[in-house]
């Protein structure tokens, strides 16, 4: 879900479908998410293992609730039409940054959670032993660092953003402008306002636009 | 020592001395890495406990290897003044990226630890019993998390940078460009022509300043 906006294929789809497939998939991890944990309890509560004492959880579970917080607040603010331009621009890094960091805590949970599995699990050869479970799922551990380490490169490669004109280029053969707010729905009127600055080619539109580009504004149209 | 540039109160500093101040931190950061992998190795020795079979380990000395790589490249490329500035353009967002992934890398590796602790060394009553020490370490664990986010939000602020021209308009007053040249002896001459391209208020000098400064040049400076 993550980096829907820095896969080129995808900058052919309008805004609004990339951003139906971020909320989408983000949805689905949610729900898996929350799946999985009513999963965990009624196995702890199924084996009478205390629920929430390891660092694992605490960590996991404040993850999950920011992870919630960031789906409700994104949906509220970047997929609903009703939030204001300036709103939109102001939480924009905010959403970029709160989601890179939940990202990152998730790969760090689930670290913990295999550390912990493979003590707890491994018992007759112990973990220490370093039988061919421990091994494999050490690996695995190391594979969940490195796509971590991918997706981070991915999202914070500015040349790898969606380019800022593209809309305006690709529906300008098209005909009026009328077209783009139709397929766009959730753009505001401030924002078309600013895309007829990105043509008008004066020293001040450029100036405004390199303003915006660096508040992230870019990804807020 | 990733905060180093992101600190107001040096951006009054040369930036040869941030450089050493951030190289310094580092190498500091570095010795102690090794100690401690070394009274890590002693203390498994001693206790008949088998090295490097765990997760955390795995990760940790991965992250050792990637930390002293990026120690040595930093070292070489941004500190030596033998390196052309367009390897130093080429290779600068690497090293922040790489950097802020150790970090990262770094933290997830001491909460693996910290888990991997709290269940060998709680036994009488056992982590899952939520002993106060558990509650503590935990504590301490979630403030690690809080510690790594907070860094990685001052890191990744656009705004926080060190201003670009900042340099130049301090050195101006007192006089001549050599002097600059003088205090910052890690500049190439081409760095220099590119200071001299901010002066110049031409429409080519400013697009190129921002192309410049989109490959994080700025911080090559």
């Amino acid at each position: 879900a993550i980096i829907v906006y820095r896969l080129p294929w995808t900058w052919k789809c309008s805004k609004l479908l990339m951003k139906f497939i971020h909320a989408g998939l983000n949805t689905i991890a949610m729900i898996l998410a929350i799946v999985s944990m009513v999963a965990v309890f009624d196995f702890h509560n199924a084996k009478h293992i205390p629920n929430m004492y390891s660092l694992h959880s605490w960590i996991g579970l404040t993850a999950v609730i920011f992870y919630s917080l960031q789906l409700f607040l994104g949906f509220a603010v970047f997929l609903l039409p009703f939030a204001p331009v300036h709103l939109r621009v102001a939480l924009m890094p905010i959403h970029v940054y709160s989601g890179l960091t939940i990202f990152a805590t998730v790969i760090a949970t689930a670290l913990m959670g295999i550390t912990e599995k493979l003590i707890f699990a491994l018992k007759n050869p112990a973990y220490s032993a370093s039988p061919p479970e421990a091994t494999l799922v050490n690996c695995l551990g190391l594979l969940l660092v490195i796509f971590g380490s991918l997706i981070l490169w991915m999202a914070s490669r500015p040349h790898w953003k969606r380019p800022p004109a593209e809309n305006a280029k690709i529906l300008r053969p098209i005909g009026a402008t009328a077209e783009g707010t139709e397929v766009e729905s959730t753009m505001t009127n401030s924002s078309n306002a600013d895309k007829s600055d990105l043509r008008s080619n004066t020293e001040a539109a450029r100036k405004q636009n390199i303003k915006f580009d660096e508040a992230g504004q870019r990804s807020t149209m």
